[in-house]
């Protein structure tokens, strides 16, 4: 339970002396077990980066553009066709709001009929073998808030300008469909999302969640989730806790709960450091912070870390989960934050690494040489 | 090989074509596996931070104060003392210049003789089952640099401030002591240390340098090592490689690897992040770099990073590890850096969590707030 | 007419050609005469930063408390009560909301009643010799906005801890007012105010603003005026320009324009610099901005700044004068920003120097050593 | 006198008390006078800024290249002869490193010989109308080194690439010069200085620098000065004084004091404010301080700044002057830093404003769109 009342830091008392107690049975390592532990945890995190992955048979596909971006519809029938005449056992499933540009191409190849079909947001899509997004970085955390659970291998490609999450150029689209297809080997980025969870505190009551229960909304984030002040002018007044234990009050404009993959994007604007995606981490950003001494701040995405607005503020917040689902915090209302056990998987370009210096390179002019300071 | 030679970005041309070439036989995993794999390693860590460890019998307990910090003989001398009459199995070892101090309860108790030992920097030590520290961070850090290899678990007082390495109040020792001996059930902060492997260029060619071969000088570092100018008044030219390939270049004054560890020391200084020592990440940290896209880059601590000071650079470089072994980079010159086998194993005052938030908040002083902005 | 419309840099064309040209008849200096403008302008400052200042004889003093705030009804009525006892030349101007609460005093006392007087907010006050101020900086800020036009000298008081516009202890304040008024010489830090109009773009139509006409509202801000999203998710786009022409566009949460006096106020929390109140700048301060290189600026108050949101906006945005008279920001509405001619004079405790580096180090721990860093 | 042996902060006990005592004689102001002040040196400032001026007549032009660059040499002959040329009543004086290429040019024209001088950098200069530099901003800090008292106005052409000090292109320099030469009249950035004068206290003892006496060394900076800890792998502490009175203690890799010009420079790698050359201004910019509170500060020019290496730091400092005339800092020395009389007149290409906004677009891709943030 949140102690979200208490201004001042409020450590748990028990310290060393009661190690063995708190611990519990045999549950205990050894020195050099523990060090072979971490040496092995390195060796796997090392081994899952570079490793190649063999994808299942393709059969199902799932086009995503950006809703409602009406110059897509021809590059998306352009894939889709190609998809279809090219593979006999491929299906395709296309945004329901593009139904109608099929029909007379539907009419015209009977056979066509059975292998398009037509998906909208509020349908589970469990068969789906590889989303293939075609647009910016939105069109991923689209495809990512679709998939609340598992979430299928994605491709995706840009019609323009790389983007971190968006590695092909759509103009290499045949080449590398048939690649990923016919071959079936890639590399995979596997990008932890945030599971977040609101619990609403209706009762008006201090300590009176139940972190245990249902919470009422849930969603998985790639990128970030931020608390910000919405309309209201002043500063808000936020309670962090790690593990039900209160860690400090930050008074901002906002906060930022980012994951790596989202460490270039939101939280980067707000001072935050660039965190590689393969690092499972919870970065914690405030936005315009009351005090110096507040830096950005990285916890190991294990960790389950809540934010409250607590009853001292005189305003209450705003919570957005990657750009969606904005709704109000009242006072007394608490985020739940931590690692998702639904990853999303991209597939690499080239490997998570080269792929993602390429993007600091290319996209944020990063360390870009400018001929100044005379020498 | 490095090639620290080229000034532009240089990223190996192979792109997704030829994945399953690139990836040896059938070394391969499933997409399923993969997400098991990525959740495993999640509890993996998860567990490794909260475990209690069970520390063997202890026999041999070194102490180590800050060298030649002559006020430390006292509070040495009491530790020593009290550990060889409340413990029959146990021997301490001191610091060789504290010899003189011990002539007189040696000759004075017969029995002690077999059970006060002397150590000087350049001997092995295999048999310590314990390092205590007394003094600050320093000395934790003097005490990283003397075990190269194997660390024993360390216990860490501080006399007077706490530090984010030295975690118990001296006034608590002989409690502190009695729990870690008598009970040996501990938790531990298992910090990834950074081996750092100098290799030098002599023969003043390009790309000459075999990184199989021995270096020339290797040290693991606790905090950081980091890069300067030294005395020159320009800006230093650095190449950044990863698995021996090219990043970026960087002019800077100088440039910080550090540790999560060393997060709240240099790196912060420079404008890092904190980063919670559970991470096993590299902290790449430039010193007021010449460009405003150089941010602070975090990334996991299984890559193999290099620094290059280039044939380009019109001034050579120096670098220090944790502060220590001070030595100048020639053109060509190349250190390279990756996580460590042989971690430091901080006994926890509560666990790894609290530990580090207790002192970003008593230390740093973090996020208090200052009732400035008027709302 | 400031060219909002434009997406990129839009430098007037003419250069040094026809430089002649623009420079109006004989309104040349030479070279000489240009040193010596820039030496005597440099003694000038000096000046009136140092240079003692002989108030006015002070017969009508203004006392300013937190609005509503009733803990301080008591301190007001013993400042009021011994100002009348003390000297009987003078005048009293309180708070009507305290106006029962001399109800009393006034009938007891026949004399007081025509030497204490009650103010609202949406009176003039033209006679007022002195305003003393009781509370934190916000006071002082509620009285800046209650003078929109000439202010009298300001005399602030803390009632607990010192802020960097309240630097008198209240417990003093029977000396520090003798001495005002008694001796009436006093150091005046003259704080520099902007002047803040809004113009609304009615008619949905580009370039038709006439910046010559008579704004739609207009407030002279003592700390900052700023710009922000509201309760819309996404960033903000801002067009700027100086003197009419656009200087570039920002993508941001917000934007400050702050006086020196706020460099210690937002304009820090977003990442401005700290500098002194005697700087007549104007600081630009992105909140969270969009690009990299968008770092902090400071020009001369003299220059007349624009800020539009443009038509290819997607929200429209919000401003706060000082935190108060917040307003939407519709596309095509542009705030003009300019140094006000209406000075806020705050008498200095010693002087303007003193005065704010007691409060840098007393308010913010400005460059408080942490011994963290070991050496 | 600097206290530079004190610890703390050490503000002079004076308070309001005795203001009057502490101003002299009738050199007092009133509350009207000082606000009429304040517009004036306002309308002032601003006249300076936009003001033509009327060069004097051309007679005796100054050509100054980047020293030994000898790629430099035809553009400086073409230039020269083109002047002689052309404008029979000039002289050209040529870095007398380069006097050899112009023998035979002489030898061919006589009247060459008479209207052809060579300078060389330990000569005094007072009768130059005129310089004109060729290459960097380096070359304009040259210039700046050269004149240590009055500098003639400088026009400033780069070859490939703009400078903040380096305006106008190569390849416009015949129609550039024509306009300066005929026409004589231009706008003119009016660059303050920094005057730095080094107080060594050989005596080793404390408060025994005599500020009134004649510095060991003194130089005047365009850019900055910096401090720093040279090859000591230490922290480096210095005490900050303004007008003889300690302000802080500063522990960092070095410190910097910058002008306004230099605020494009070096103090923006450290993480100062972009600072317009029309404000007079110091700024302190701290690199990597030890404070997570120790923000990059700006005060007016007009004060007096003194810096000291105190006697309990553990290693000496170095010093640079716009990054020349390095040299090494005892404990107990001393730099006093304060707005030089001779500032530098640079010729504007469009006017102070234009010229700087262009700089910050095209020399620091300032504020330059990156579309990362998906919205």
């Amino acid at each position: 339970m949140a102690n979200y009342n208490h201004n001042i830091l409020n450590f748990r008392g028990v310290i060393i002396d009661h190690v063995l107690e708190n611990i519990n049975g045999g549950d205990t390592l050894s020195v050099k077990a523990l060090v072979k532990s971490y040496n092995h945890a390195l060796n796997e995190n090392r081994n899952m980066a570079e490793r190649g992955i063999q994808l299942d048979i393709i059969r199902h596909i799932m086009i995503v553009t950006k809703p409602s971006d009406h110059r897509l519809i021809d590059s998306t029938r352009e894939v889709a066709i190609w998809l279809i005449e090219s593979y006999h056992q491929i299906h395709v499933y296309i945004d329901h709001n593009f139904k109608n540009d099929y029909e007379s191409v539907i009419s015209e190849h009977e056979n066509y009929k059975n292998r398009i079909h037509f998906w909208s947001t509020n349908e589970t899509r469990e068969n789906i073998d590889l989303i293939v997004t075609l647009g910016g970085d939105g069109t991923v955390l689209f495809s990512s808030w679709m998939f609340q659970r598992d979430v299928p291998p994605l491709l995706s490609f840009h019609l323009g300008s790389l983007g971190f999450l968006t590695l092909f150029d759509f103009d290499d689209h045949r080449r590398v469909l048939r690649n990923v297809i016919e071959e079936g080997g890639v590399r995979i980025n596997v990008r932890m999302r945030l599971n977040c969870s609101i619990y609403r505190n209706n009762k008006k009551e201090i300590d009176n969640i139940d972190f245990n229960s249902e919470p009422s909304e849930s969603f998985q984030v790639l990128n970030e989730l931020y608390i910000d002040r919405g309309d209201a002018g002043n500063m808000l007044e936020m309670i962090l806790c790690m593990d039900g234990c209160q860690i400090t009050s930050i008074w901002a404009d906002g906060l930022i709960m980012a994951t790596s993959t989202g460490s270039t994007a939101y939280s980067l604007s707000a001072g935050g450091s660039l965190v590689h995606p393969d690092q499972n981490s919870i970065l914690i950003t405030p936005i315009a912070p009351h005090t110096l001494t507040a830096r950005p701040m990285i916890i190991p995405g294990f960790k389950k870390i809540s934010i409250s607005v607590p009853f001292t503020s005189r305003i209450s917040g705003w919570v957005s989960f990657d750009g969606r689902n904005r709704t109000s915090l009242a006072l007394g209302d608490t985020i739940v934050v931590t690692a998702s056990t639904y990853p999303l998987l991209s597939i690499c370009r080239k490997d998570p690494y080269e792929d993602w210096f390429r993007g600091l390179s290319q996209i944020l002019n990063w360390n870009h040489r400018i001929p100044q300071r005379p020498t």
